[in-house]
């Protein structure tokens, strides 16, 4: 229980006691961007609806135009977006056709309008160009076909799928529901944001840089305030806690002897998986989970786990802690698929630099993401409870092993 | 005003006519994820705000080890995180200390609880350590000073920035308010979502994806419905979004004999700045302006604009135009600092690609961003109709020019 594992060891253990995400719910569709699919979704339309028009112009038979440098017919029709043509198009006639109007029977292209030159009573018009066949059509069912399945389930809504989605007729859409997570920042020593500390005290930071995360994340967070340093004070918000998907405490899972939450949480049946993870900062990790059966008393009922995060109190440590294991985490309860290891990006170091710890280590950066070998500065900082030097970074650069790293050495990065 | 105008050209006319953000609000501190900082902050407090033990473990004088492998030291007190000491360390005895506790006067080193060993009694202690002096502590206000600005207006506040601002008792922030933005797509062939389109009409798209890209990008979108192709409902709709920030148009503004949206812009007093740009897709793309001054007519009434952008019809070309000149305004009227050219990010072709449009142009593509080379797929697809294709892309891939591009030629990549 108490022996130091590695982060893929972590990573695979929560892997495998989160095994299912979270339920679905049908939203608004206005309401589904970031959210991820929870069914196959069909097209009930064929697109393009009808062969259609690429551009404002004229549709014609191109046989008329075999052998001629410029053709002039009779324009016996006028189709706009949203119309459809009522005439058939015959050798030596057109129809004016606006972009995306349907095609009439008989033609088999289009004319632009910028080769295209009116007679003064606008009956008639002379085109100087030779249309091939299918020019600037689209033909029906090109993107695609009425009964095909345009999304899977497990697919991640961006906008592109939201307008997709739209086109398909879903005004309302089956998602997995968004996981709520408790946030519980413990230790005597913590006032509230909106109080000046006393001597000996500091402010809850955690508590909101934790809730920042979780709704970046796509979770909903329940604020259980501050957690003392007593049994009966840990018990009832823990307990309060244990209602809601995920738990996550912050502070009192290292070794001192008011670190009371391991003990609380064995009291009310969390099971613990690993404590202490060989990560630098962020080693006291605890991982844990409790099964409960949800009101309601049928046999119907479902039994479902909530997972419980101890993160230990220095603020950066637990922010690494979240990058690294709450949000895979949180992930897979909303059915997203990621990568089974640690999902880095990789940059390159502008400077030499010397990592001499043993345990894998992050350290605040700053990345020029837009540059080819996204150049790596990483930041001087004062460890762990350094919440000024990490809110300038806009990355973890990632040093797994004890040794001397030479400018441009490739180092792995995540995202802030 | 018809002439084609380059990307960098049409960036820069953007950024020249939104030369100020919008107005600053003040909002609770969990409400400030994203938000651009419109103040400067300084700290009230100094971090640590006492000189602190790293560690859980015993403050001692590190005089007492000089020429000893282990020393015997009386315990005289126990002090926890939010407790304050209350006597002082004098050689021969010790205080025990938890992480983050204010150092005993007296005392100048912390050695580890791992390193000690309890008397029988309890009240005494082995510690097994030669301690450095300062070994364990950090100094009073070795991360910030009181009074120290931690955070500049223009900052993007990110997890780590609400954690440091609650840390310095930022209950309330203030950040430059989200533009309001209201969206329009026109057409007489559009029907909304949840209807079946009949013969020759489509559903509009374009509403519901602008709709979910605006608050993606930190916008509050205002849903004007579907404007028919009609000079009065265009003129009632188009005078309703001007009291946006912004309003966005889609379709109307090609070159088709109803693309009425030009006309009633300039019966509106909306001055042009551009028509055409030179990229593929999104060519018809449209911006302008309307001074207003705000209701209340006194002279203390700020004269605004109201930025106007005419998006093509198609839902790709809209997608294009919102990525390359949306988001950038939108980023300048939440005091952003974004480049000032396109900002892209560098991926390698996993395999050759031909590109023969005159244009610049955007294809959809997939990339592996985890990946060193970042390795970009380009996707087969149908054109700026294809939102199903765009759908399953997670980056734009620019081409700059009509060439072959041989398998590992850098491209430049905007993410989706």
């Amino acid at each position: 229980m108490a022996r130091l594992i590695e982060i893929a060891e972590a990573l695979s253990l929560i892997r495998h006691h989160v095994w299912q995400p979270c339920e679905s719910e049908r939203v608004p569709l206005l309401e589904s961007e970031g959210r991820i699919l929870a069914e196959d979704v069909a097209s009930d339309v064929d697109s393009p609806p009808h062969d259609k028009s690429l551009v404002d112009g004229f549709a014609v038979c191109s046989q008329d135009f075999v052998n001629q440098t410029a053709v002039t017919l009779e324009i016996i029709e006028d189709v706009h977006a949203g119309q459809v043509p009522v005439r058939a198009v015959r050798s030596g006639e057109t129809i004016r056709i606006m972009t995306g109007a349907p095609l009439p029977v008989g033609a088999d292209a289009v004319v632009m309008v910028e080769q295209a030159k009116l007679s003064n009573d606008g009956r008639f018009v002379t085109l100087h160009a030779v249309p091939q066949p299918n020019q600037n059509i689209m033909r029906r069912q090109t993107v695609m076909q009425a009964n095909e399945i345009v999304l899977r389930q497990g697919s991640r809504l961006n906008a592109a799928a939201i307008g997709l989605l739209a086109e398909v007729g879903r005004s309302h859409v089956t998602v997995f529901r968004r996981p709520c997570v408790a946030v519980l920042p413990t230790g005597d020593e913590l006032v509230p944001c909106h109080q000046t500390p006393g001597a000996g005290m500091i402010r809850n930071s955690n508590g909101p840089m934790l809730q920042s995360m979780l709704a970046a994340a796509g979770a909903v967070a329940v604020d259980l305030g501050i957690g003392k340093d007593s049994i009966d004070d840990l018990r009832r918000k823990i307990a309060a806690g244990l209602q809601s998907d995920v738990l996550i405490l912050s502070g009192g899972v290292s070794a001192g002897v008011k670190d009371l939450v391991p003990q609380v949480l064995s009291e009310l049946n969390v099971q613990p998986v690993f404590h202490k993870v060989n990560i630098k900062p962020g080693k006291p990790l605890w991982f844990g989970f409790q099964e409960r059966k949800d009101q309601g008393g049928t046999e119907t009922s479902i039994r479902h786990r909530t997972f419980v995060l101890g993160l230990p109190g220095n603020p950066v440590s637990s922010l690494v802690c979240f990058m690294v294991f709450v949000k895979p985490l949180l992930s897979l309860l909303q059915g997203i698929t990621e990568p089974k290891e640690l999902s880095t990006e990789v940059g390159h170091l502008v400077g030499d630099h010397s990592h001499e710890d043993d345990r894998p280590t992050f350290k605040p950066a700053i990345v020029d993401w837009t540059s080819n070998e996204r150049p790596v500065e990483v930041l001087q900082w004062h460890g762990s409870s350094d919440l000024k030097t990490i809110a300038h970074a806009n990355a973890l650069a990632f040093f797994r092993s004890t040794k001397h790293y030479a400018a441009n050495s490739p180092v792995d990065l995540l995202r802030l």
